[in-house]
């Protein structure tokens, strides 16, 4: 399988005024396109009013941001620096600036978000470093690709880009999830080789509830420089932390933020959400929801004669290969889901089935439902 | 007066646990630090949480952003191309880009938020473009010193960065709005010489307010290409919009937007905030009585012996040198302010006190006591 | 065949005194390392000695600029714009920067010099483009592919970078050469789909003499947009003409050049190397020696048991497998070349040998009668 | 005095053929435009012609690069890191780029080439970041000043950009040269606020001969981290010395000269020269030679009524205001020289001569002469 084809624009958005957005509401039964067309879960919108009192120094001196730090440390088991930002492309682009020159390459999955659907932010973030994709078979770097990619690559001088990091993917793109071996596996190759480690988590809190681990085992301990973990698409408004556990990498972090544009004045109305994810296991919970749905609705599917299911169900995303016909059959019930890139050689097409936190068994048990009428 | 020395991260932030922050709600009667410490106001947190049902397409393709676009049309009378972003730096940076090619330079006032405040967001989004600082009394561009910077500078070949845009800040950082007439005569002066027109207004409402005209007159009818609408100062969580009126700046701008992370996943959560911010000219009443206060607050410091303003009062910003021991005594008393860079030769100290959408004639008439309590 | 591995440092660089410089010219005749180890041919050296007359305007209005422009627009049968600059690295970078904007991607061949050998040169002039290799066999770009990567593409959106230019080298970096018919298929689907097209010609002459077509069939007839055309491996001291083909690209060409740091204030001698590179069909007859002895020696390698030449002899590059011992006896003989990546699978050591402008029949000769020896 | 505005391209560039050209050699005992317009002095010219034999390893690994590194560590007393290049604003860009981040800022004086005449180099080098100049009367640094720009700065937390780097020009773009008190009184309150330290030396040979010290006294004893060294307005054909005494600065500088295109690959031909140039006292003599002629020049000046020469002669630059007619009366004598702008309020037309390493006195007593007969 071969490249991500992303989130495209959807063509039939509702039309703009608030009662046709208030009609798109009821289909969100029916919306399988991803996990951010979700509506932010409640706890966190209330958060955000609870943060909504009295004056707040600005520029992340509030008391939220300062809680929030304390909470990642007490979370990660590890004094990391903390930044929140909005979005993961933002998160993971300021990441690989703080591990790539410019005159670097980072080391990728021919899959990974931050080649594929990031317009080249990571290259702008970095002033031009180079992404150096690498085959696999779901979006984990294959350790012996990554052993003859490095190998040798210090011989070659000032003519090449120098390798300066690795970027993995946990939950990958195909939503299959690394063990904590694998991880480190392709970690120590990369920092044995000079390399830094980033970790885009997008999906971290999906990964991490599959794992059963704890979220220090998946990162610095597994070898994990710095972390993009994202809330946005687990229930969050706009919300990522980025999470440095080299102090090193750190440094000046706050004016690479600014510069962008990153640091919001009212920063604690983003400290507050994801004060809001962490408690109470909010983050875990969501994720689990998402995860279990989508092994309920992988366990349909393998029901349905003509469906193959080409990665393993390790987060909150379903691909599956279907007959023509089932898929179209589904868009015209009103369902909402990606067609992807289909593999050459491959019958059927591939589409993409997101779950989310407030995906429900009757949701999953309705899509089946429908396809088995259709077929 | 010299240079804005901006807005420091505040010394004091309250202790990092919800109580304190409750309490530090208390004290923003007597925060006069920035607009950006208030909360959000009401209309539009209760905006955000009525955007929070069902699905919405993502990454802008919902109806919210659909209904922004229409609004802005409406109230600048004309079809231009409006992208919502989260900060000012942002859009700052976003517009500069569409207008000043990486060997260009930007002619700005230098007292500029572009070029003091933002830690170089222009040169990185322009990608290295130069800003040209002019002095000014005010914050306003000066036509002669302008049309001298102009002058000749075509002649001068490939040597010289190309002049490409003038920056105009509406109402300026000293807290002065540019008149339409002035205004007319920089744009005039810049567009005879081939630039073109940035407004800043991150306190666009309050300009506007201040001279009463309609959002065309002091914009595209003004000669100005491209505004930074800020809305966050002035009631909003965090919401800009960026508006370009020449359709040939606004090419590509979303891939621009999109590698620098500003693209909401939930962007019906900006558009929202926008929305609700233009509904019953909330963004007008609320700069309305910004305004008001800082004029009830000038009123009051000048009746104060051995204050001196050295600034029109044209918006929602009153500078004012004050005796040392009276800055004190509204520094003991609790109050929240910037000690600015007091020019060489004056006697005193220079602060700033920013009046908001929240402040009261209370809040005005507890300070001016205070004052006339330490004098 | 994968990677080109490139042209790294030597290890045993002579001793850094005159005569140890001298000593290494005896060994001219033994070194197939690469086309730029070789001196300067007397024509170019004594044309720069003839430019060294009286005053000059600085910077590129000297008359022999001029004439470059005027000899350029005779040699290609069109007004194309000319800049004479010192590096092919400089040239394709700053051609790509003219055909590829920030967030846009550079289609081109896996085994590019401008992917491989320049340290992210193309990146850093683009401020942060992509360059999306293409596999092939032999360092032409294969139609099919490249129509598979254009397909489709303009529907994703903002996500993707958007691709804006193809890269062709031409002769490829392992001695083929493109023939006309087969790089107007190429360029025919770049530019069907909005794509401008670049030319890597760093090799030009090699290409061209063995194709026998004129310069402008080769180029702006077979929908090529801008040329790097390098001299400096064909006989120049430091020089290389970017050639642009289509005016609107050639738009603020010097701006980005100076700020490059690569206009000459004395530029008089940069163009005066090329136009004596012209003279007289020099460049050709130069690039025909270079090519013949290629062909000698490749001849004379196809009756060496053991040796297979994976590439066609098409320029002046022969790479060769040998069994290592044959490889060793030619080092320990004294010659000089490089090791490339021997592919996977393949056994024997693969090695390129480079002839040029200044080779001769015995150099090739004595290469042969050496490997006969060791065999 | 305000602003140096450079060297223009000029309008009556010689027409582009052979004879022209040599007609034009017949001026050069008239043209006062700039050092750049010079042929190559011949020592230089032989060096590179004996540098032309054999073969040489390319991209820096020859023999003349080595020896130019042990020279420069003899001269400079110090075991500096070397690279040469092509051009000053590429030594210049490379230089901050190594002492300045992208979201840092250079301090330098509001005269200086960087900041006047380089089309955004630094910034293009640094990746954005800024040019902070300081008024002076003569080029050189105000302490005072410095000391205010400095003061403070620190405190302002990430809304600022970083001052990083202050870099001073020897000598001064007016002719004058710092003292080697001056100059170490700057360079220790830059050093002292943490910044590092450059100095154009575009024309350092000429301030060296000037003070008479030795080149370590002048760079690194006072304070210098990096030192643009330039050759090419000094007698050579295009050849800069970019010589980093901190060699953490250093670090990956060649990484930094790849990717801008500047490494040649016959990189012997550009050691070469500056081997030449260092032989003999060559750049001494060279600069002692332009340093009289502008004396001379000066000193006759002085004698003609009317002429006021702004700036202290302590170089090969002389600045003179003259009335406009003895300004026509030099042109119609077909003198060329650049008519620089006339600072407001003072009378008459200030131009700029500019002696060379190849100037004679009988040069100098024509131009005099010419201008009594004007007169």
């Amino acid at each position: 399988m071969e490249q991500n084809t992303g989130e495209q624009i959807s063509a039939n958005a509702p039309a703009p005024d608030a009662q046709a957005a208030r009609q798109a509401g009821e289909h969100i039964r029916k919306n399988f396109a991803s996990d951010n067309v979700a509506p932010v879960c409640p706890e966190i919108l209330a958060a955000i009013g609870e943060a909504n009192v009295g004056a707040a120094p600005s520029y992340g001196a509030d008391p939220w941001t300062a809680g929030l730090k304390a909470r990642v440390a007490e979370i990660f088991e590890t004094d990391a620096a903390v930044f929140p930002v909005t979005t993961g492309t933002a998160s993971n682009g300021l990441a690989l600036s703080a591990l790539c020159p410019p005159w670097g390459a980072v080391l990728c999955d021919e899959s990974a978000h931050i080649d594929n659907e990031e317009c080249g932010a990571p290259e702008f973030y970095t002033h031009g470093a180079k992404l150096r994709p690498l085959p696999s078979a779901d979006g984990r770097i294959d350790p012996a690709l990554l052993a003859r990619a490095l190998n040798g690559h210090a011989d070659r001088g000032f003519h090449l880009s120098k390798l300066s990091a690795l970027s993995v993917t946990q939950a990958t793109e195909w939503g299959a999830t690394y063990s904590l071996e694998h991880l480190r596996e392709v970690t120590d190759l990369a920092r044995g080789a000079g390399l830094g480690v980033h970790m885009d988590g997008a999906r971290f809190s999906n990964a991490l509830a599959h794992l059963g681990c704890s979220p220090a085992d998946m990162t610095w301990r597994a070898g994990v420089d710095i972390l993009s973990l994202g809330a946005t698409k687990n229930g969050a408004l706009a919300a990522e932390a980025l999470i440095v556990f080299d102090p090193v990498r750190a440094v000046e972090m706050e004016r690479r933020i600014k510069r962008a544009g990153h640091v919001w004045s009212k920063q604690r109305f983003l400290s507050a959400q994801l004060l809001a994810w962490f408690a109470d296991d909010l983050w875990l919970r969501n994720a689990r929801n998402a995860n279990d749905m989508a092994s309920r609705l992988a366990r349909g599917l393998l029901r349905q004669p003509g469906a193959t299911l080409p990665y393993a169900i390790e987060s909150n995303e379903v691909f599956v290969v279907l007959p023509e016909p089932l898929v179209q059959g589904l868009e015209q019930a009103g369902y909402d889901f990606y067609r992807w890139t289909t593999p050459p050689g491959v019958e059927g097409v591939l589409i993409r089935l997101v779950t989310r936190y407030d995906t429900t068994p009757d949701d999953i048990d309705g899509l089946l439902a429908s396809l088995s009428a259709v077929a």
